[in-house]
């Protein structure tokens, strides 16, 4: 096989794994309240997101690469699985299980590839640079805006309190001060409104 | 209400509103084979692939406004439904559903942002670019690749032939004479294999 056609190759290979993200599920319904979202409808929406909102960065940030952060934040749970923020138990292990995930899936592309998306990946998960904080800003207010619009349906399936929402809520002002106000704004509504529980 | 707020307000707005396309079904199964995917799905496959296959367009493009352009491309679809790409009597109406459609969905964003979204809305309909272009030869090599790996199950439901496949994939060579290669040795193979009625 010529070298172009090997890397075409993997390209298609890797586009074919990563179609299983439409099967991993997450914990926030839709906004119709009739079914939980997956992985791959998160990261679209995400990545819109990006775009629209990231006049209200707090620093100005690449666009198109914090899209292609969101796009593919979320790929190493296909091996990983979702683990519910909330979740403490799953959490210790959540690192190392995505760790591993990450050198399987990203292997798959052609180096140069592989390397970018896996780099951005652990860019994302450090949270330290303008970019990683705007688009975990992103993946943090989404759910609670779904949150909100059905009115707190998988908040009260986990039993989730409006201290703990607010405290994981509070490293989006770190990427959006912006985001983190209307947040806030929103949890404490729900609050009032005896969606949340305090 | 401060105008800060009021295009706040609206990017939000817009946000959820675009929340509905999770729940557009479309005619292709994901890769397993279990269920349809539907338009949120699709088109965060596309701009994954848009960055991944960029350096196989015909010209050089702009892979961000290409992931964008993906990313919003089946946005009218809330209002006006996925057409099946072989249903002659519904594309008679197809183009004035979705003007309809994109008039009212984009004008829920502050007026800059809705203007250039529409505006990249059309570019993509129209496939003149060559961003288009390269959107649209993506747009087509997605769902063949799935039919591809769950042995054409959509295409027996629809009992489509392949010289129709072949003849709607055509196009795809002025985006990429690399995908339109690929999509028609796929094509061949499925023929040969009894998986496309001739």
């Amino acid at each position: 096989m010529e070298k172009a056609d090997e890397r075409f190759k993997k390209q298609m290979d890797f586009i074919l794994e990563i179609d299983k993200l439409k099967d991993i599920g997450r914990q926030t319904y839709l906004s119709n309240g009739i079914r939980k979202e997956n992985d791959a409808e998160h990261s679209w929406h995400l990545a819109i997101m990006a775009y629209l909102l990231s006049e209200h960065a707090n620093e100005e940030v690449d666009i198109a690469k914090v899209m292609l952060m969101v796009l593919l934040h979320d790929i190493v749970e296909i091996d990983a699985g979702d683990t519910y923020a909330y979740d403490e138990e799953a959490y210790k292990t959540k690192a190392d299980r995505e760790s591993k995930a990450a050198e399987r899936i990203f292997r798959i592309l052609p180096k140069d590839q592989g390397s970018y998306m896996k780099a951005l990946w652990e860019e994302f998960e450090e949270n330290e640079t303008k970019d990683a904080r705007f688009a975990n800003s992103l993946d943090k207010l989404q759910p609670l805006m779904l949150n909100d619009a059905t009115g707190g349906v998988a908040w009260r399936e986990h039993a989730a309190k409006a201290d703990k929402v607010k405290k994981r809520f509070d490293s989006t002002k770190t990427g959006s001060e912006k985001i983190w106000e209307y947040g806030n704004s929103l949890i404490e509504k729900n609050q009032c409104e005896g969606k949340l529980e305090k």
